[in-house]
């Protein structure tokens, strides 16, 4: 029907942002509430509810809610398997959504719904071998081959962060030594300042925070940017890094183009120069084609708008 | 028509291997010829239009062909984009073959061409989220996702082998790095070997070759059989290794089955065992479920079945 609309969601740990969104991926109204304490699903829930009252109110008829979340989801179930990060009050978001809505649920992870977001709405759209990183706390990522999403078996795939790069690496939270996420995220970035500046090293960090172990991302990519060595340097190694997992990439999806979000990429060229230069000589030194390599023009909508993509997908 | 029938090709470096072979996987006759120096296509052709007479003796009507190769593969045109050691007169394998037969030609990676016999022959078959991984001289895989092969862009995914693993590890031929084949396959386990001999340690191996550069990895497996430590020790650190890939794997594809194929997994326990532990220790760490892992019961025929299902695929 012509007034038909799609609900998006995101499913951030601080966070669960929604939006009405048209089937061409216009944000039609939004939604925010902070993400109840191990009740993510409520939240998830009343985000829906009040964007099917507006919908409701504007003369809209919501046709499918599409969700992203956090964590491993079997999307066949619409339910959380694993979240190490976000409690669930209720797992099976998919049937307690669609129980509230009266509409279709769709429910994946929140780096396959940005993903898609890509796919369907961004600078890539319909390029049918894309592969999307998203660069925050920690690194996620969809692949999208064929025109299809890379799930896995039990919705536990496209874990980038959790591929390990160096097996004597430092510890993940995961479990494991040396996950990409220990060397190019936002988190690493955090901590190899810290480090450094534990140890010593002269730094206009310390000008800016009143303590070491609150140094963050962000004050290390504004510090780069106010030509500071180690902060440069930090962000470097991390860009690096990131480079040898890129052409990782590569090797196994071989995609036209890979889209960078997360809120790392504001950190700029000091971190993202590395990792293209890293990436470009390795695709060299194998004789490889040149991989498309660019920042997403959704940005923090990507999640939210790959959400109500899958949901119209679903109709 | 009942009399169909389909060839599949397996081109090595050595010997070109074709068969004719039934919808089931029944293999009907075969022929085999020595791969000609920098003339690969020639060979393919050879091999296929023998196939073709001995099916037209026995009354059988060839309905298409599937050609494995090794390299980058453009599976849309027939054509192989990048081989580093097969050289190919005509690198258009899916024209050339089909102006012969006059009749239809798929041509893929060797490697996907095994995992889709895995897929439709195999211990595994039917699975439709299914790893296999060619372990020889280097390391190839094939990816089936939700019933497809992950080919990739440009038909240069899948190259598990060039995954990095350390990227301060030894150099491969590739151009890179610690690339997972220079710690698991067969030329890594060879190589192990040579250098801890040039160092001097004690091996029975010294008594089974006449000079350390001759050392291979069916001599490294069949002294580990006997009790030799050095070798027990080089296949269980290639072992491990291969669990550290495994690892890697599960958190990108997250398949139900990894199924293992190539002539190194005739080493056995002394090289699956610390794999399989690995891979299992990795997997609890990182609470997630197990993976079967087991060994091809196609053996060496999984790339010629595989190419074969190919081609009845596309009839």
């Amino acid at each position: 029907m012509s007034n038909d609309i799609a609900i998006g969601i995101d499913v951030g740990g601080t966070n669960v942002k929604g939006a009405l969104v048209n089937r061409d991926g216009t944000v039609v109204s939004r939604v925010q509430r902070p993400t109840e304490v191990e009740a993510a699903t409520k939240s998830v829930i009343g985000v829906a509810e009040t964007l099917q009252q507006q919908a409701a109110a504007d003369g809209l008829n919501v046709a499918a809610c599409g969700v992203g979340a956090a964590g491993f989801i079997d999307s066949h179930r619409g339910a959380v398997t694993f979240a190490p990060n976000t409690l669930y009050d209720d797992p099976e978001i998919g049937a307690a959504v669609g129980s509230r809505l009266g509409v279709p649920v769709v429910v994946d992870n929140d780096a396959n719904a940005a993903a898609w977001g890509e796919y369907r709405f961004g600078f890539a759209a319909g390029i049918p071998h894309l592969t999307f990183i998203t660069l925050g706390t920690g690194i996620g990522a969809g692949f999208v081959v064929e025109g299809r999403l890379v799930r896995g078996s039990t919705g536990a795939g496209a874990e980038l962060g959790h591929m390990v790069i160096d097996p004597k690496g430092p510890r993940c939270p995961c479990g494991l030594r040396g996950c990409l996420e220990r060397f190019a995220s936002g988190s690493a970035i955090a901590e190899a300042a810290r480090i450094e500046l534990e140890a010593g090293a002269a730094s206009s960090l310390t000008s800016v925070v009143s303590a070491i172990e609150l140094v963050t991302a962000e004050d290390v990519a504004k510090q780069a940017a106010q030509y500071d060595d180690l902060s440069s340097s930090v962000l470097r190694r991390a860009g690096t890094m990131l480079g040898v997992g890129l052409a990782n990439v590569v090797n196994l999806f071989d995609p036209t183009v890979i889209v960078l979000g997360g809120s790392v990429v504001k950190a700029g060229e000091a971190y993202l120069g590395p990792a293209r230069d890293e990436l470009a000589e390795r695709l060299v030194a194998q004789r490889r084609r040149p991989a498309r390599l660019d920042v997403s023009s959704l940005g923090d909508d990507a999640g939210l708008l790959g959400a109500a993509a899958l949901a119209w997908d679903a109709t």
